[in-house]
Formats: C-alpha cells, sequence, structure tokens
C-alpha cells in the first residue's frame, strides 16, 4: 500500500493510492462505506495506530474495487490533487545519516571521510516540503545549493533498545528524501545542522509506501536526475551502516517513536563532487527515483 | 512573570508564579474569576498567542492579588506541585550552541576549538525532562555523562532572516537547560546528535521567565554545582556569539517559531575539563542557578 497526504478543494487529506493513478480519500470514504469516523486527520497520526490503521485501510481499499455510485465522492485521479510531504509537519527533526556511501564519502574529500560509526544531524521539520514544490534558492545566504537523493524510513512503533533483529517490526515504511544541503554554510559551521535546514530544503515524498511492498530495502536503486541529467546511480546495498545497524545504534537510550524519519544517506554523485561542482540553480529540476516508491520531483525557485 | 508547566491531582496544567512560593493554575483561574475559557492546554500554545496571552496572565495576577474565597481552587504551593519542563514536548529539536564560550572551548581541546562561526546541533524532544526529574545514567551505552548548564532562550514570535536589532522582539522569555552530553557518544559519531540525545538528558526548568523580568539576558551569572561543589560559574556577557547573533544566524533561511528553544551553550568547568576527568555517577544532584530564574536540580538515576 502507498499512502499519501493529499489536498483537493482546500481539503487536505490522507490517501491511498489505488491502481497508481488514483487516490482515495480514507477519512471519506470510511464515512460512505461504513459510517465510521475513527481515521486521523493526519498519516502521522495514522502512522500511530499501528497495524490497526493499516488493516483497516486495506480493507477501505478492498471495498473500493466494488462497484459504488460514490465510488467518485472518495477515490480522485491523481493528477488533480495536489500531494504534500507524506509528514508535512514532522513532531521532531528529520535524522540524516552522512557520508553512508563509501563513495559519496571519498567524493567529499578522502577516503578518511568513510565513517567508522554512523555520523547523524537534522533537518528543521520546517524544512519539509512536498512533491512538485518549489524549492527556495536562498541566494542571500548561499551560493552552494547542493542534492541529496535518499531513502527514506519512518518509524511505525516506538522503541528504545531495539536491536538489528527487531528492527524491522519498528519501521511502518519507505519515502524518498532530497537532502538539500548548502554546502558552504555546511562547511563554515562545522556541525551541519545550519546548512541542512534552511527551509524547504527537505522534499518528501511523493508517497510513503508501506513496508510490506518493499520486503527489502536493501537493493533499491536511488537515483537522481537534475535537468533529465543522471548524477545519481547507486544501490542501498550499498550502504556502509544497514537501515537494520541504524535503527539499533539510534535507539541505544533514544527512544524512536511513531512517525520519526530517518534518511538514510546519499549515494555519489552529489554536485560537489564534480569539478568543477555542480550547484542547484535557479530553474533546476530535481528528480530523484526509487522504485517501487517512485519519483520526487522539485524545481528550484 | 514566570511561567511553568505543573501537576497536582493527575491534572497537568499552564501555571503562573506567584509569590516566588506559589502557583496559579491560569485556566481554572481564567474559569472562576472571568468565567472565560480561552487560555491554551500547553504552555507552547500559550506562547504562540503572544502578547495577547502575556497581557491576560498579567490580568489575571493582579485579580488574584485581591480576596477570594475561591483563591485556593487554583492557587497551590509551590511544594505541593509536581513541576514539568516549562515546555515538555517540544515540536522539534531543541537547538544547541556548541563551544559559545571561549575557557570552554579550550578546555575541550584547545585554542584552535574556539570557533569562528556558531556552531549548532540539536537534541532530541524525547530527551526533555522537567525539574527534580532523574536522569537516566544510560551505563549500557556510556560511561562519560557529562554536565552542561546553559541559558536557554524560548522563542515568542516567529521569523526568518530577523536582525540583531529585531532579535528581541522575537523572544518569549528564559530558562535553564542542563545540556547533558554522552562525550564517548559525541566523540564517536563526530556530529553531536547521538551523544547529546539520549533520553532525559535535557532537564529543563524550573520556570519559563518572561523576558521583561530580564531586560538584559547578556549580564547573567550560569553556576552548576554537582553534589554541592560549585564547577561551573560563568557569565553570559562571556558568550562568543551574543544571543541576538545566534538569532541573527539561526533565522538566515531557517524559520524559527513560537516555542523553539536554542540552549545557549556552555561557561567552562565540564566534567570533561577536570584531570582527570569527573563525569556523571549514580546518585550524583547537579543544581544549575541562573538568577531570576532560579535553580534547575536533577539528579542522576
Amino acid at each position: 500500500m502507498k499512502f499519501a497526504t493529499g489536498e483537493l478543494y482546500n481539503r487536505i487529506f490522507v490517501g491511498l493510492i489505488i491502481d497508481d493513478h488514483k487516490i482515495m480519500d480514507l477519512q471519506k470514504a470510511e464515512k460512505k462505506l461504513f459510517e465510521l469516523e475513527t481515521i486521523p486527520n493526519t498519516l502521522a497520526e495514522c502512522i500511530a495506530e499501528g497495524d490497526k490503521f493499516v488493516a483497516h485501510a486495506r480493507q477501505l481499499a478492498e471495498w473500493a474495487k466494488k462497484p459504488n455510485d460514490e465510488l467518485g465522492s472518495f477515490i480522485y485521479s491523481l493528477s488533480d490533487v495536489k500531494l504534500h510531504a507524506p509528514i508535512p509537519k514532522p513532531s521532531k527533526n528529520v535524522m540524516c545519516i552522512g557520508k553512508n556511501y563509501k563513495d559519496h564519502a571519498i567524493e567529499m574529500g578522502s577516503e578518511a571521510d568513510i565513517p567508522e560509526y554512523p555520523m547523524v544531524f537534522t533537518k528543521s521539520p520546517t524544512t519539509v516540503t512536498g512533491h512538485g514544490d518549489v524549492i527556495n534558492c536562498h541566494s542571500q545566504v548561499t551560493a552552494q545549493l547542493d542534492y541529496e537523493g535518499e531513502l527514506a524510513v519512518v518509524i511505525g512503533k516506538s522503541g528504545t533498545h531495539i536491536s538489528k533483529e527487531e528492527a524491522y517490526d519498528h519501521i511502518f515504511g519507505y519515502t524518498i528524501i532530497n537532502d538539500v544541503t548548502a554546502r558552504d554554510l555546511q562547511k563554515k559551521h562545522k556541525q551541519f545542522f545550519i546548512g541542512k535546514s534552511l527551509d524547504s530544503t527537505c522534499p518528501m515524498g511523493p508517497v510513503l509506501v508501506h513496508k510490506s511492498l518493499i520486503p527489502d530495502p536493501q537493493c533499491l536503486q536511488v537515483e537522481t536526475r537534475v535537468n533529465g541529467e543522471l548524477r545519481q546511480s547507486g544501490s542501498t546495498s550499498d550502504m556502509i551502516f544497514s537501515i537494520a545497524e541504524l535503527i539499533e545504534t539510534l535507539s541505544k537510550g533514544m527512544t524512536l517513536e511513531a512517525g520519526d524519519i530517518i534518511a538514510t544517506g546519499t549515494p555519489s554523485g552529489v554536485g560537489k563532487g564534480f569539478t568543477p561542482p555542480k550547484f542547484l540553480q535557479a530553474g533546476d529540476s530535481i528528480d530523484i527515483t526509487i522504485e517501487p516508491i517512485g519519483t520526487l520531483s522539485n524545481r528550484m525557485g
């Protein structure tokens, strides 16, 4: 199942993608089909309900396959709907793993940059924006805005001291994040937070794919194109620290909560890695593809 | 005015400190005195209401000075009330400034550690705990837990590209934070987030003092005692980057929001700075005093 946060006629709703080109408003569907109002207003709240929500969404999807005169009142064409980030306003910063692909670590400096232990920094929730949204160039404060296509994990079940073996039980699903970075600020301020936290520099989406659709997230291809040119092409099999290891490390003494977002690092091919560097310019389009999640597309404003 | 988040008889409430030893439940006071129910449930929501909330709280404090048979139903002895962190569940990570006092930067390494530009990292919201709460030793994951007494600024009015001159307009008030740090994890993971984000390692409080009570926050004494022994004694006048400069830097392209918390850095005297180091042990008490905020006291569990 693929979930999304959609907007149509000024109503923002939790949506379920149907047949890849339609989206069902889950609250409306539940009301029409079952005369119930149990589905929360936001996808983050739905995730916190755990398996109950997933089972309920699955049931609604089954019902929606049957002919019904009212289907049109809660199933829309995806092309009519504005997608927001699946979790438009996370309840804490997005956690990000630095230099989690060997070739990327090297392109950022040298072999000495390959981390021995996970490097974790965060992006402010104010960075989050949706598929199709404009990324602000922030030309007043940076001349070196760069893209980083990444697989992101969304936590489904809270926990502390989660072992590698238990890690997948705590995952809800997967989405794509563009960890847009101001390289000059990242360098100047040493700790990465400032260079990673300019408004609109965390496009997320287009959808949040439930883990049942991705049995092995460590064999996905991550591709980033800028103005159609392939810049990044890596496999999640090349992560230095696997998703299970990251969850184990992060949760050692820090409670991971439902709705938490972990961006797992970017493969090589970022703008800074080219000679001369290829930083983002106003008007550039960036498309990050990870199947079966889809393509996250944004344009520089 | 000094605000707090209090708990009595299982009710968690937004409180106003009266005469330094009493606390008024603002929602209950408003209901009894004015038959109104406009005050939000959390201090963070109150702060977001801006001057309206402050004026209203001031009015309630005035009314509460008049004799009234019902005062006892909404004004309690502070000693009867459990204080939580003023903002127990921040809506994003706590932002922290690294090495913002010269002597502390040197004790962490050498003169080379004095930053040229603000270093900013974050602590997860799950770290936040209140005055009087136990700090978990996390002996499974760290052997080097250390204290850092700090003045924290709470943003009152959202904004981006806030100049130094405008900075104070965007402040709601001040509290104390103990930026408890796992030095071994901080070093091992390079970016500070993991070493700074163990559960319960951000005691905050005891109260949140409105800025009207602290006309100049750059001349406050910060003192930290461990088991009664004075370890840190510094003045906020010694910050490398002033509060106004920090707000200007942070808001350059990143929207600061009402309720955001900025811990402004710690003076010298942390445990790591001693030879041999004096890390925290189970049973240790830590008291951080910044007048007129008061003393934030916690014990290691």
